[in-house]
């Protein structure tokens, strides 16, 4: 098959990510940018374009002609992006991308997908027997566009794959969220307030995200797949381990609001088996590296 | 409130009794139909529009200038509605419609929901309790029309309601259904195989549906409703009451395939105390009536 990638929100946290993993493996990768400002290395060629103009999305597939569509795109404004309409503006976008992607001959689409799609009743998510109800716009949306391709894509007998992720951290994540709120507090000596810290949450460095993704994307597996570490770290050992990284444990104050996404959801850990065993990816660094990494690059900005 | 109803599917099996049910409580109704072929009466007002036309909605929409919108028009080919494609068509027409309708200053939709929205392991589906978990694209593509329209009925705090239809039957029926074969292969004389004859379903007068939903559209109820009989009847005792009203129960094979939505599902019944305590709505029939209605319908055409 040829290998020609296109690459949708290439400058997110992301996508950002995958793009490094598809060039560190040999594809030529097209990304849509809808600005000329976000730069990028000489061996990508970008296409200027915004995925808004959905009547325009067959000329852009026609322009590319990619074998390969990986569709990182989403709205994801921290706080905001659980119950906004932007949602169902970018399931209209996606899910016409989807369709011009097939239409004019493409083979693999792989979507990414959400823990959000799942009950969050079950505690460890799987592919097969967690039932799909999201309880947020966000996942409700981003389950109707999974739903959807994979009818489309089988109705041209091509292949689709859908990485639904857990939570990521790392370089250029959005700062109120838990991991860089952690981490610049302790760096600000600021109080980190806590609460809930008893949950168990499943963490994914959003480089190893990016590898898995692009392993998802060379196999021939289709359907969805978690892409998570498949670990429960409890969030108040989370926070105390990053103070410990950066040598101020008294700043933590265990009694207070630990930002998190759901207060209700005790447990929310990732069934690995699929990605371990069809797509055959782990994680490569221990959980400390890969906050180490994330701090030295907090540190550096 | 203003009360011109625009209303589609005005031809088709439900929007048929909408219309009449319309027309009788007094609104000024316009019907967007695709071709002249289709003949209404003089009180309607007929705009002849292709709802495929998505670039035009705002234009309709303008023509018309609607408060009210009793969106019904949907595929539903036997035998294929359940899987085909044309769900996710139907449903970026649909929610265009909605979008354009709210966008544009209406005030109420009403669109038809199914009972295949749920899960159908509970039996007796509610509103309020039964995971909406659809086995089917046709389900799914509804249940992605209810969710995503309430949120932009909400964005614009305008009133949406959403009728979940249960087992309809009456004149119009397509021939293949399950009411309509009973009734053909007696008034044909031919052998009515059935199997799976204990189950039990929960099915209303196509007449009594255009009444229910008219009364909810005038109603302030929001949300999702559930349009049923709330009564089950099994499978068996239905076949052989139809086949005694036509005085030939000699026909019946009770060990065959009779013609059933789902083989798995033992029960599926509306919970309609919210159609009961909200939208105030009862059935008017007893269900040898409408029976009877339905036999002396099927014997003139």
């Amino acid at each position: 098959m040829n290998k020609r990638v296109l690459l949708t929100g290439a400058s997110g946290f992301i996508g950002a990510q995958v793009l490094d993993a598809l060039i560190g493996k040999g594809y030529e990768v097209h990304v849509v940018v809808r600005s000329k400002d976000v730069l990028f290395s000489n061996e990508v060629n970008v296409h200027i374009f915004d995925l808004f103009d959905i009547e325009n999305h067959a000329k852009l597939i026609k322009e590319v002609g990619p074998s390969h569509l990986v569709h990182c795109a989403w709205y994801t404004e921290h706080g905001k992006y659980w119950e906004s309409l932007e949602n169902i503006k970018w399931f209209k976008v996606s899910l016409s991308l989807a369709e011009q992607f097939y239409a004019l001959g493409g083979k693999r689409f792989l979507g990414l997908g959400t823990c959000a799609e799942y009950s969050w009743k079950d505690g460890l998510c799987s592919e097969d027997e967690t039932p799909l109800l999201p309880s947020t716009l966000y996942g409700f949306s981003k389950l109707a566009l999974y739903r959807m391709v994979s009818e489309i894509a089988k109705n041209y007998q091509e292949q689709f794959a859908w990485a639904r992720i857990f939570l990521p951290f790392g370089p250029g994540e959005s700062k109120e969220r838990l991991i860089p709120y952690l981490i610049n507090g302790c760096l600000h000596g600021e109080t980190i307030r806590c609460q809930n810290g008893s949950q168990l949450r499943d963490f994914l460095y959003v480089k190893e995200i990016g590898d898995a993704i692009t392993c998802l994307l060379a196999s021939s597996v289709q359907g969805a797949v978690n892409i998570g570490s498949g670990r429960a770290i409890q969030l108040d050992d989370l926070a105390l381990k990053i103070a410990l990284m950066l040598g101020s444990p008294e700043l933590l104050d265990l009694d207070q609001n630990l930002r998190t996404i759901d207060k209700e959801t005790q447990m929310l850990v990732a069934d690995t088996k699929k990605l371990l065993t069809e797509v055959k990816w782990s994680p490569k660094l221990e959980m400390d590296d890969a906050l180490l990494e994330t701090i030295a690059w907090w540190k550096n900005i």
